[in-house]
């Protein structure tokens, strides 16, 4: 019978060492706008109210998927973090929003002081890299429902946005241009179906294109679009426009993404082939004889963020954010039609 | 091999019957403050910065421990999201924030549409109950990481304080009180030991002194001390006074809690037995043959919030609080000795 927390599984001394880890992570990325530093029971941010007028707090929660059990069969853990604040990150920048602040939720059910530290310093990582601070965090260890090295990660952020700055979707129209900004792979989506045509066996082999294993192919992390998104939205002002909508192509791939960011009646026609498509999605095309419908419902197929500009000021968008590629059109489409078409 | 995401065990369809109802149920929560609904990629929340001077944002990540499992297992969903919420915002309100807004992330192996409305309509519960809105959450599918029936659940809470308002510990001193609140049950810390000791065969007997089975006191909902703080910060004020600290027990329990409220150099005293303790956690203590060092070191044993004031107001305070007692008091502890002792 279990008579301490120890002996049920839980190892509060492991898990101190661990604190004391993802406190060091943490303290690295702090600002001066973070009081009390880290470890109280809420993180505390000072909020510049003067910052934006009519201020609008915008806040997303994201996981990674499956994308966790490569890092965890590969024992790679150190930029599983960077994805997840990447990819909450991109869900706050396309209403336009800058980044204030990131807290990680971490479950797992071996809990080691060391993979803990490689996790939350990715998360760390990330977090530098968009200028945020990581002001809070749960580490939970629950040896009962994750087996073995197992973990699942959650990332919240909170953003801010000026009402007036806000981009909701609303000026869009039919012509407007579509813009797509490359993926650096499958970022965080669909790996439930990539691990299954690509299994564990495969991931230390190559990659037919270069010298990458397959794992890494796999891993490789969610690109940030925070500094483009402003790239774009710089250049369309300085020729009095502005980015009417941007989406990130996540979770539902094109489908889910696009539509939900324009206004009803408007969707969008794509040219297949006018971007390069990175090797791993026509390697798991390919060797899964997927179709080509199913490939845009589940994966991002080369293009992490869309952006919809004025169809006059698209070439030079695409000039000035790089790795971008004129991509579609904005078309009218009746009420039950399909609003992402590929043509 | 599997060529659609469903085959690979993620079936759009029922997440799409989920998201419907996950937006049902977070809809009911909105406010005015609340723009562009629910299913954007971020949530929106207007912040009047006008509320609190030199406004400090105060979030925290909590989940809800393998109090998921007894749920899993009993089949009853619907509470496990108030615990999620009340969790966090114990977390926020002992700095005497105001809760702003709530996000949730739901990771799931099977994933049906039912039982997600079940445990999301309870995060909303919460949310109603605090009197704030479900802006945002993720709801992730991942059949290799979770197995049959199981889930994980993790909240994300952000609420305002005025710098001046912050409660920090720093006014805390030797010979202040020390207040109990009363906690429901275990809240949603220590079930990887207690369900050692009361394991799953034993959730559907009663419980020795009600009509209650030992699962329903197992799932008995995590306490929001959020009217409680209010109350206690009125009374404390209208006596020209106010709460020198407030501790959540949490995990880690007593030592791991209310040390890190208080200044360096101050401690606790702790009366034994000046206080009910609810009878689950002595039938743990007996069942378990469990040490008192390690009760309260995995639990709270009765008490959810602890509240240092100035020990002339203490009466007054719980007086009117209600299910408060005077636990205690703040004793100055010399450097390496424990800062929790009872005696």
């Amino acid at each position: 019978m279990a008579r301490t927390y120890r002996e049920a599984g839980v190892d509060l001394a492991e898990a101190a060492r661990a604190v004391e880890r993802i406190t060091r992570a943490a303290s690295s990325t702090l600002t001066p706008a973070v009081l009390g530093g880290v470890g109280g029971f809420g993180g505390l941010f000072r909020f510049d109210p003067t910052s934006h007028a009519d201020p609008i707090l915008v806040s997303s929660t994201d996981g990674v998927g499956t994308k966790l059990k490569v890092a965890v069969a590969l024992e790679r853990h150190g930029t599983i973090g960077v994805d997840l604040v990447n990819a909450c990150v991109n869900d706050i920048v396309v209403s336009g929003a800058d980044p204030l602040f990131f807290l990680d939720y971490l479950a797992i059910g071996d809990l080691r002081a060391d993979v803990v530290e490689e996790i939350v310093g990715g998360v760390a990582a990330g977090c530098a890299a968009a200028g945020i601070p990581l002001i809070g965090g749960e580490t939970a260890q629950m040896p009962d429902l994750y087996r073995g090295a197992d973990y699942d990660l959650a990332g919240f952020i909170v953003g801010v946005v000026g009402r007036e700055q806000l981009i909701d979707g609303s000026r869009a129209r039919a012509s407007d241009a579509v813009i797509g900004l490359l993926s650096s792979g499958l970022h965080t989506n669909g790996y439930s179906l990539a691990r299954r045509i690509l299994p564990e066996e495969s991931w230390r082999g190559p990659m037919p294109d270069n010298g990458r294993t397959i794992g890494e192919a796999l891993l490789e992390p969610h690109r940030s679009y925070l500094d483009e998104a402003r790239i774009l939205r710089r250049t369309l002002r300085e020729a009095d426009a502005d980015v009417h909508a941007l989406a990130h192509i996540t979770g539902g791939g094109w489908e889910g993404n696009v539509p939900r960011t324009l206004p009803s009646g408007l969707g969008v026609e794509i040219e297949t082939g006018s971007w390069p498509i990175p090797r791993i999605f026509s390697l798991i095309q390919s060797r899964g004889d997927i179709a080509d419908e199913e490939m845009v419902r589940t994966f991002n197929v080369g293009i992490g963020l869309t952006a919809i500009v004025p169809a006059e000021h698209a070439d030079a968008a695409v000039a000035a954010v790089g790795d971008a590629y004129r991509i579609g059109h904005v078309v009218a489409v009746p009420e039950g039609e399909p609003r992402v078409r590929f043509v």
